[in-house]
């Protein structure tokens, strides 16, 4: 079995070139490969792909911006995301924002002064976690010792959770609420005034996947009128979230500026998806993370 | 085997006289008392019991403040504290602030800008929990899915545990430290100048038990040379933290005030351990969490 050829976009990373080399590829121009991997921008990719490729890895989990890209492809170009890569690394954030907004952490970081209020705690309340995924299922797995009810929804309904016809039923029935299903077309403010409004005056919502899947300017009327508990944001529409935006200066507003999966890791667990689809691609098995042309994820 | 007779001080709250009454006792006044449940200020304490008490039920797993009472006291008065009875809170609210501290939320809360840092993860790390008792070990199951390497250091050094007198090789081999061991004379700046200068650049230090177990000056000239992550804390010397101390501006330090225990979960729990105890004391078995003149805990 020859070593595949793969080309490594817009530049070759070391880490990059280790991890298709470990796989077993052959790193080489992009007139001869056979596959690319891609870990930069999509305004920076090739126009037009020499006909022998046959797969592209893309570097993040969410792809809108590629969703056109990937449709004008050649159908015969199988395209890849990483999504559940950085799984482990959002859902830990995921759970951190979770834990420091319920317990109060947010506001009391901005104290300064000693000032106790009775916060609620993360024990005994019911988590919804919307769009059970691979990171909703990594957040569910750290969320196992916690002695809380979860309820998860997916696409398909699978495995006890609940499908997402029935979403609706939901918002009244949890304390909490984490946005993890991927942007769509279908999911844009998935989170709207009408959701919001069946909250609990407590319920804290967590969003680590797009800030599209929340209507933003509901989210903030329903923090200024107190109807929820607060909102831990690692994503906003749009992003960066512009200076002047009111979210900045919302006392129950927690914003992380997209770091829910870090640099420092994110080249770390890219290498290590590269190499294994790498691997697969060489053997001719299925890759992980293959994009649905018709789905957009 | 008549009903226990249980004094409630300073006042007869609704949910102690539940709990006495649903662990088979009856509420008396203190003349006529077998056993005092109380729930305040030691400064209210009764300065003279009366000869009939056995037993004496505080509400707080901490109690320096009582020390000297409990000495006081007659012998065959038995103490017991509430140790272990808020474990599950407290050690939600320790996991809490470590994650906000290592994944950089305490420095993000108070941002009104989009800035972007390249903050570590807690997957991968290794915890050292100093003083792995009832919140110790609630912490430890809590942290079980996160793949962290954990090192706990106990007094007895049993069941895997790092034995106190070795504690000294403990700082400069953990990434983070969670203080939960109990303030005795004994545990007084158990962290001081020497320990936060053997700690990496990137720790974080999670304090829920004692401010007296940091020496908070040393804390101080190490958050401000840079010496380490940074410090979140649940408690500090003294309590409150007044407005003028130099930790409120410090952007390393993350400082909750003594609410890892909230109230509204508080008189749940501390009902459901005085149920356990005056139980207990009816059938005349152990008791839950004795206080030992001699340790002071």
């Amino acid at each position: 079995m020859p070593a595949p050829k793969i080309h490594i976009g817009p530049e070759p990373a070391d880490h990059l070139v280790q991890a298709v080399e470990d796989g077993g590829g052959r790193v080489v121009g992009l007139s001869e490969a056979e596959a690319i991997v891609w870990a930069g921008p999509e305004t920076d990719f090739p126009a037009e792909l020499p006909s022998s490729v046959r797969w592209v890895q893309l570097q993040s989990a969410g792809i809108e911006p590629w969703v056109e890209r990937i449709r004008a492809a050649p159908e015969d170009v199988q395209f890849t995301s990483a999504v559940g890569a950085y799984a482990s690394q959002v859902a830990e954030h995921a759970l951190a924002l979770l834990l420091a907004g319920v317990r109060g952490i947010a506001g009391y970081a901005r104290a300064r002064t000693w000032d106790r209020r009775d916060d609620p705690v993360l024990e005994g309340s019911t988590v919804a976690i919307v769009g059970a995924g691979g990171i909703g299922r990594e957040l569910i797995r750290l969320l196992e010792p916690h002695d809380v009810q979860i309820l998860a929804v997916t696409r398909s309904g699978r495995d006890d959770t609940i499908p997402v016809e029935r979403l609706g039923e939901v918002w009244g029935k949890a304390d909490h609420f984490v946005i993890a299903a991927p942007a769509t077309d279908g999911t844009r403010h998935l989170v709207g005034a009408d959701e919001l409004a069946q909250m609990r005056p407590h319920a804290w919502i967590v969003n680590i996947a797009r800030g599209s899947l929340i209507d933003q300017d509901a989210l903030v009327e329903a923090l200024r009128s107190n109807k929820i508990g607060g909102a831990a944001l690692d994503v906003t529409d749009p992003e960066p979230l512009p200076d002047d935006h009111p979210l900045w200066n919302e006392p129950r507003a927690l914003i992380t500026p997209h770091v829910a999966n870090p640099q420092q890791t994110m080249d770390r667990d890219l290498a290590k998806r590269v190499r294994a689809n790498v691997e697969r691609f060489a053997a001719g098995e299925a890759l992980i993370a293959p994009i649905s042309r018709d789905q957009g994820y």
